[in-house]
């Protein structure tokens, strides 16, 4: 649950980065950082200063109850309440400036005419990056249901399918142990619940920076495109779990039938680098170390050219996640950040292998002080969807 | 098909408002806007100048063909092309300033530091707003798309389900229909497929601005929250209908058993103030007194206390859609916006009956010289899930 403790606690995450920032105060208005700052999402605007009470600065919902709640219509009210409540309006106020739109940020300083802003989406990014306990806890939750999901996959293929079929029946499986379906992202990039990819579609380069394409359809550029799942290729399950408001990210390789003998050594290859990562993924690393890791060991296996795409290679090989599946850091070559304990992180070595399509894999860590724990229990090898289907009629 | 002369069309409505508000290009970086003005995503941004050719610079996809595609890493890069090519630059350019973040803003500032920039996000939502016959003809087809799932409804119902079960079979026939799933949004609102709402939970007010609520679940408010589907309530189904891209709106109600003679008579209402819409919905009216129409037709039946919603009641009774869900105009008291031919309209009288639960419709129009065309064909009145379950099992 949670609880008073956690929003104080959260609450002290942001001021101490307020502090750090030289700023005195921060205005969010964003759902995902008003649901990390309050443990619900309001429409308005939540107010911590660093010294003195959050407030909180509601248009919708009606009725919602508990203190220094004020009810408004725009955010043109906020300065006369401060006024009346004696509350000093902040020198320096942090607020959302990678995710507000321009006209937003102008209405603020107009509110605030002698208030210098300062974008701190990089900063609340950052702090959300590193996981309290009871986050942990949640997307330990996601995981575990992920994986009961995962477990039945191959008991919903059929031959004929195409992979967006496919992918329906998993998503209807997702969504009856419980995932909320929606999939919150940062930045430029769209995706309903998760990729299944095949064939030769995992080689189609995508505008969204995920670590596989897909062709998917004109008006949502990425996935599945309606390929039938022929014997012979590989079908890549990446759904999001979003089981508790908190993501994890889980990947599986299948097959119809047997594989090319480059693509059974390519997962392998995911799986060492995988491995590799997961002990080398400590309080202190740094996360282009992870990347240049994981790319040494695709190119001692001669596999450099197919790592993470062919016609468009991803340069990342992990990020975070929680409220939203891409989050900081970034496990890439140009990365300057340093991992630190209880940030998350998906690794998702992959490889996409001409004619066959992609295999690899990707698991969610916690990162601890001597390497990270797998929160993800799914076995992970490449299972044959044909042999299972067989197996399972007999 | 998206052709070579929708593309022209759709850039001169947008050249048409560059000029009416004295701009001299505008510069696209918006998937939404992106998808309209060149029919596929690219992660980037368009220039549109009122003179001279329109010019893609590309980040992501790789591989793209066409003409005039640069290829960049970042936005400084686009100036020194515009210059290379022999580019005026523009004095005034218009930006997507509700959308992109203040930092994006400054960026491209920064690039063009003798224009003056403009913000154009009501631009570019008013010139979608007016529909091509091609934008239409896909909204026709995912209306119809959209009705032939409507009525596979009743057949998924089974005694004893909640309504997130019961959504999640209603997602699924969507989905098995061609829905590509993804909702787009604009602004605050964030949302999965639809909501399913019922009993007294279509009462619970949410944080964002649909025209009903739904306490869904503290991560994303709005919709089913697990209710079991109760003798006595009906069940509101509101799914949108992404088939084409192009999104459609439908709302049907059901009951479980019989409904109070109260909850029968509002839903005559709504259905009353649907089709008395339908013939004032034309060019030249106010979408003010769209509202003002159906507020006192709710009003006359002594309606008004439970006309959209109760705890929280939405201002508005329709809305514009296309790409995203929520498009101007909106049929709203505080509106000053005036309906045009090929505007397309979802319009949802919409009850709460304390006890019972939601009651009403919602159906998608287009906006004619005399009158508006209903584009979905789904039988209004309520359908009893257990008396179809009876019939239909013997």
């Amino acid at each position: 649950m949670f609880t008073e403790k956690e929003k104080v606690l959260r609450q002290s995450k942001i001021r101490e980065r307020l502090v750090s920032c030289k700023t005195d105060a921060c205005l969010l208005s964003t759902s995902v950082n008003i649901l990390y700052a309050n443990g619900t999402i309001f429409n308005g605007y939540q107010y911590i200063p660093v010294d003195g009470e959050t407030l909180l600065f509601v248009k919708r919902p009606a009725g919602m109850k508990g203190e220094n709640i004020f009810y408004i219509n725009k955010p043109e009210q906020i300065p006369a309440i401060l006024r009346e409540n004696g509350i000093k309006f902040p020198g320096r106020l942090m607020l959302e400036g990678g995710e507000i739109g321009y006209d937003q940020w102008i209405r603020i300083q107009a509110c605030f005419p002698d208030t210098k802003l300062y974008n701190g989406t990089p900063d609340f990014r950052y702090v959300r990056s590193v996981k309290t306990n009871y986050e942990i806890q949640l997307i330990k939750k996601s995981a575990e249901s992920h994986a009961i999901v995962h477990k039945r996959i191959p008991g919903l293929f059929r031959p004929g399918m195409t992979d967006i079929e496919f992918s329906i029946e998993i998503e209807r499986q997702m969504r009856l142990e419980g995932n909320k379906g929606l999939l919150r992202t940062f930045g430029e990039i769209e995706a309903f619940m998760g990729s299944v990819l095949t064939g030769d579609n995992a080689a189609a380069p995508s505008p969204y920076d995920f670590a596989l394409g897909g062709a998917g359809d004109p008006s949502n550029p990425v996935g599945a495109n309606g390929s039938v799942l022929r014997e012979g290729c590989s079908v890549m399950v990446d759904m999001c779990g979003n089981f508790t408001g908190y993501l994890d990210d889980i990947t599986r390789t299948f097959s119809i039938g047997k594989l090319t003998e480059k693509a059974y050594n390519a997962h392998q290859v995911a799986i060492e680098i995988e491995n590799r990562l997961q002990s080398e993924m400590k309080e202190g690393a740094k996360c282009a170390d992870m990347w240049n890791i994981a790319e040494a060991i695709a190119s001692k296996a001669g596999l450099s050219d197919c790592f993470m795409g062919t016609k468009q290679q991803a340069k990342f090989v992990g990020h975070g996640l929680g409220l939203v599946i891409n989050e900081p850091p970034v496990l890439a070559g140009r990365s300057r950040e340093t991992l630190e304990r209880n940030m998350v992180i998906a690794v998702e070595p992959k490889f996409v292998i001409e004619g066959v399509g992609a295999v690899g894999l990707e698991d969610t860590y916690i990162v601890g002080e001597n390497g990270s724990e797998k929160i993800s229990d799914v076995e992970p090898e490449i299972i044959d969807l044909l042999e299972y289907r067989n197996y399972s009629s007999k």
